[in-house]
């Protein structure tokens, strides 16, 4: 943690305090659980038992925090016994606070396991039992407390009170509900505001909003939570950006392969995936026979039966497999919401079987595909790099490993990627990069990966015949470009706030007549439109444009057309025709461009 | 059944009198079932008890019933109370000819519930018991039958035993095993070998085979019979099939649309399929939670419900939605073989939601579709019109149906589609247009179907807003142009034989060099070909193509890709290069084209 970010996490944890301080002041009966920082800000747990805190009191609550700020108190710290805090917490009737020093003396570690104890304030450290505990006092409230504070109220920079919404006590459900009161602080008001700026623009840019406004897609309580379906506009979405995860695949040497979307579980035992994963899958009866099936979710398995089904030769190598399909996942109904979390899954799936010799080539074509695609719907890339560490369990052998890494980090710097390294995050079979795409608004998202597996080459017992004429094994590749298209959805609908870039929106191109006088004129426009393709980023990508020639103000057809965020409006008038010009409108503002020249405008958008 | 099948019915039945003639010459205690006449030829049920007739029996059994058609034996018919009958049957030792008998006795309608009393060749007609039977005899054999024959076995025309195979007493298999042996027949040594020639290009053309033989899918046990998976090359012929019959549709306005393959039962039960289908539904279980889902065995209801989000005006009428989607139905593993009968079936299927007064234009559009489609491959459509008969149960209103299938005659009529007409033909639902194809060989497929639908819309309440201002309720139209991809490819495989029109080819081309001289000249005709995109039949077409470069005789590569069944072969020599031309080899011939003309010879195939 850098100097600046102790000094925030210390200014974020004085407010949790000075935060209570003001509750207890207003309602003297409040019993406080626990206050931690986080992401941003913090929050304090608190029971007023019968009452509630609601949005409302924030501005008391807010005024009586400035007035703690305004009397400049100290925080001054000082240590107790264990036995005495815990008198000291039933005599001031904190009954949450007792239950904490109860357990921190029996043992550290009790409270560390469902709570952070850093994050408690405590002073515990270790697994012994603990003798001693601090404290921390401003004002006239004090608080069992392990620090770091500001020295002085006066030192906690700008902050506001966000939301307060219920949580068990230690996050157990059988527990009493309290009141979880969050704030948010920055060291500057500005960064404050900017903050609050970015949290308005996240919720103007919120997918299930846009995604009702510019009808991409729909929910039905017949059909289930988390199984969206995709209006024409979604779908026209969907396929544009799988076309183009998939023509930055065929390129370098990928096939698309197909394989159904149900297997008997014979298939997932033998990858290993039914041991791990067997009760997270959506399971299939057949009435007609006793055949169990599952729902795929995932294609690796498939695809290896794929690879299994011909002989191959080292000159056959690498096998490239490309395949979008939709895997199930059995997620509960609760954490659906939107596209970021379905149960309908469709992933752009690739598999490589390759030699261990072509991994960097292979991971090279891949890591360029996935900076042309994130470059150029402009979300900037950087990567980890997963690695082993010196631990156990760990599938495969050391010097392949150890040949893999070098390969994967070799690809990564011939990409100029900003990356880091993480020793120890590698999967058992295998080290793998993942991608993280920084949207509009400076989120950070988890996009597509690129992952070795040196395990279900061995499980399924894949093999080619070496220019030696024996057996080896192969190394395979997973990666997804875009991950899920769903979540990729998400993204990419909050990252442009709807404003698609014209290659990829629904509906590119709206013709806005004035007057009818103008029609046979249109008709022209439509025909030049209708045979014009777009061949970058994505190839093949037909015009999609309509036209608005109601007997409507020109006012109100720009207005609709600017809501339902349409890239380019053409809007044609008496002297456009005269002039053979058309008045384009896009976000940058207003032009008038020569119908001969029109196509070229648009390939140049 | 006109004159001349009369007379084909009477030889083909008179031989399988002299067959069991001829198997009771050779094996005298030999018992019979039943002996009718089948498509092609007829059958003979025998039972031999522990001695079985085998493939190398045939010959001797021919032997056997030339030399009865060579004594010119008359079929005479005699007949005989029915009490005298089964005394006969005990004393020939036919017991199975004595059942028949009894049931016979009893009432004629027993015998009907499971055999046909016309194949059987019994004189019973009617419900009534029966108090005489017929019986027919040449030379030495009798038997229970109704006829009728030809006059003498010299009269029987050409024939052939085609194969053995096992058969339950009855169809049951709590019976006893009999032996069903199958002969052909025809009025001519001719037409025999035609049938025979026919048969053994169907069995050359077994896509079963070819689907092996040209690597085209693979099926594994670990996932499961009838759920192929398909290969790079598969995959190929797929998306190309799917793409130009969506091309074909999206030139008519349909837009595509996207839905998961599972749903909650729900939506089976308002759309009324529940009830109908539900135990012939894959049902999927969640472990997350208590929800109850299904694979969707069909895409309407989905479709209804992308349809019912957002409110519709007659102005946007018709409504028109296109998936290609897999869908899932539980076949008994037993019925899997091949393509033709998969649990995982591909639609291209598509739905209209159109005004009453729109039916025709939209039946035209898919009529003309399918054309031409079906006409770029080659294969003859005819149609047949299934309308309501003057019945009960039919749901929707009369005036209704009596315009929609006015329409559907006129659309087809419009097509110049060759078309017959059967009442009572139609579903409850609504009218529907039933698509024949006929195959190189003359085996006719029944392919799409184009089927009206009065009911959903209600069921599931769709609606529009009239030209009044008032709820009206819109006609669906579903049709699929392929009907399953899967059984499609079936028959497309059997009827090209495997030699896949050049646009659809996997591989349409493969360049054989005849040394390593020519590399260069290669490298520039591969430039050109990577360049080149076939716009029809099917629109973004990239060129396929490999080079066989290796230290192999021209002779072994050009036997490998005839073998491969490469529509195009470049064969490449240092003669070519000098000329600047290329040899094109096709199931056509060979011929030279100039390197310039390359591209516009492909784009002509």
């Amino acid at each position: 943690m850098s100097d600046n970010n102790e000094h925030l996490h210390a200014m974020r944890h004085s407010l949790a305090h000075i935060t209570a301080g003001a509750v207890k002041k207003l309602w003297p009966a409040a019993k406080f659980g626990v206050g931690p920082v986080v992401e941003n800000g913090f929050y304090y747990d608190i029971d007023l038992g019968e009452q509630k805190i609601s949005e409302s009191d924030f501005k008391k609550i807010e005024k009586e925090m400035r007035a703690i700020i305004n009397q400049s108190q100290d925080f001054d710290r000082f240590e107790m016994p264990v036995d005495e805090a815990i008198e000291w917490a039933k005599v001031n009737g904190q009954p949450y606070k007792e239950e904490l020093l109860n357990d921190l003396k029996r043992s550290g570690t009790t409270i560390a396991k469902d709570l952070d104890a850093d994050e408690l304030g405590l002073a515990a450290e270790g697994d012994a039992a603990v003798e001693k505990v601090s404290f921390y006092k401003n004002g006239e409230f004090v608080d069992l407390c392990r620090g770091p504070h500001v020295a002085n109220t006066k030192e906690v920079g700008a902050f506001k009170l966000l939301r307060v919404a219920g949580a068990y006590w230690r996050g157990n459900e059988k527990n009493a509900q309290m009141q979880r009161l969050y704030g948010v602080a920055f060291e500057t008001q500005e960064e404050l505001d900017q903050y609050l700026e970015r949290l308005e623009q996240a919720k103007l840019r919120d997918h299930r909003k846009l995604g009702k406004e510019l009808d991409l897609y729909t929910v039905s309580p017949l059909v289930g939570a988390g199984l969206p379906l995709f209006t024409p506009r979604g779908t026209v979405l969907r396929d544009i950006v799988a076309q183009y995860s998939n023509q930055l695949r065929q390129r370098a040497g990928f096939q698309k392969v197909w394989t159904p979307h149900i297997t008997k579980k014979d298939l997932y035992e033998a990858s290993g995936h039914w041991a791990k994963f067997g009760d997270e899958l959506f399971l299939v009866t057949s009435q007609e026979t006793s055949d169990e099936f599952a729902l795929k979710p995932m294609n690796c398995p498939h695809h290896t039966q794929i690879y299994a089904s011909s002989p191959r030769s080292y000159k056959d190598m690498p096998v490239r497999f490309l395949e979008t399909t939709t895997d199930y996942r059995d997620e509960k109904t609760g954490e659906l919401g939107g596209l970021n979390r379905v149960r309908s899954l469709t992933q752009d799936d690739s598999h490589v079987f390759a030699r261990p010799d072509q991994i960097e080539q292979e991971i090279n074509n891949l890591l360029a595909a996935a900076r042309e695609l994130y470059g150029s719907i402009g979300m900037k890339l950087r990567v980890r790099l997963s690695y082993r560490d010196e631990g156990e369990g760990y599938l495969g052998e050391l010097a392949l490993w150890e040949s893999a890494q070098a390969q994967l980090k070799q690809a990564v710097i011939a990409n100029e990627l900003e990356y880091f390294e993480q020793e120890g995050e590698a999967a058992f079979y295998g080290p793998k990069i993942d991608f993280m795409a920084t949207d509009a608004i400076g989120r950070e998202h988890q996009v597509a990966t690129v992952q070795l597996d040196f395990v279900q080459p061995q499980r399924f017992g894949l093999s080619y015949t070496d220019s030696e004429g024996n057996n080896a094994q192969p190394v395979m590749i997973h990666c997804a470009l875009l991950g899920s298209i769903e979540r990729f959805l998400s993204v990419f609908i909050e990252h442009t706030a709807g404003w698609f870039p014209f290659w990829a929106a629904p509906e590119q191109i709206r013709i806005l007549t004035i007057n009818d006088t103008v029609l046979g004129y249109v008709d022209e426009i439509k025909a030049v439109l209708s045979e014009t393709v777009l061949m970058a980023p994505v190839r093949y990508n037909e015009l999609r444009f309509t036209v608005d020639d109601r007997n409507e103000s020109l006012g109100k057809k720009i207005r609709e057309a600017t809501t339902a965020k349409i890239p380019v409006q053409l809007i044609i008038g008496g002297k456009d025709l005269e002039a053979r010009e058309v008045s384009v409108r896009t976000q940058q503002g207003e032009e008038k461009v020569a119908f001969d020249s029109l196509v070229e405008y648009l390939k140049g958008l």
